[in-house]
């Protein structure tokens, strides 16, 4: 049994150094995968600027039930923009500015944690800011790193 | 305070009478999101099979987060099979055998909480028998509700 630890840790190591893009078959996968994920995010979060925006009524059992999907959904595609997977609509910076594009979906991973804080508290207003708040970093990302 | 409750009450019943379509803009959003929660779905389950089937070594962390994700996206596509959005690769039928395409998708749900599970235990034998029950619930719905 000693041996086999020292072996195991080998091989988890082995697998921590694999680039993130060997998770992908081919590079189609990643951008499908990263649009994906962001595609079914932005429906929940779309539900949720529908009731801070007044559309369709308020419902905290709702709201909390799509901010959670936001915010499962919120630690995916990153792992999609790896290396090798330039194309779709990210721009080329993304690759150029590693640092500075993960800021930003930490940014929105931040904001998904605060959206559901706010979406259980049933209160309108709180779902108004942590909604805007979270909106703020989609823009601050796209206009940064989203071709139109 | 004792009339908002009432109102409350009423608006909420009022939300969930809304048919699930409504929750799409558009039958075209409603066939992207179930096929993009189902990419997502399948990329990460395909990593679990990678260790299943021993081409990855087996790392029971990783396994497990994949399972997680699994496990919560498992829950969404569903809901993008709305009343009138018939398209893509999904046989009619789907809308014709509401009761048994639920079964499918229940199954799935209920099997991907076991995944989860035997991932954690660290033991790749418990994941490949949760694998390969995992696998059988996607097979047998597709067999029946995909067309090819």
């Amino acid at each position: 049994m000693k041996l086999v630890i020292p072996v195991a840790l080998a091989a988890a190591a082995l697998c921590a150094a694999v680039p993130a893009s060997a998770q992908f078959a081919k590079a189609e996968d990643a951008i499908k995968y990263r649009q994906s994920a962001l595609f079914v995010l932005g429906q929940h979060f779309g539900r949720i600027g529908a009731m801070a925006n007044g559309k369709v009524p308020f419902d905290a059992k709702t709201a909390t039930e799509d901010a959670e999907v936001v915010q499962d959904l919120a630690r995916l595609p990153w792992a999609g923009f790896a290396a090798g997977t330039e194309g779709g609509k990210a721009k080329p910076e993304i690759w150029k500015e590693q640092a500075k594009f993960k800021e930003h979906s930490d940014k929105l991973q931040a904001e998904s944690v605060k959206l559901v804080a706010a979406a259980k508290t049933g209160n309108l207003d709180n779902l108004k800011t942590a909604f805007g708040a979270t909106a703020g970093t989609c823009k601050a990302c796209h206009d940064a790193y989203r071709s139109r």
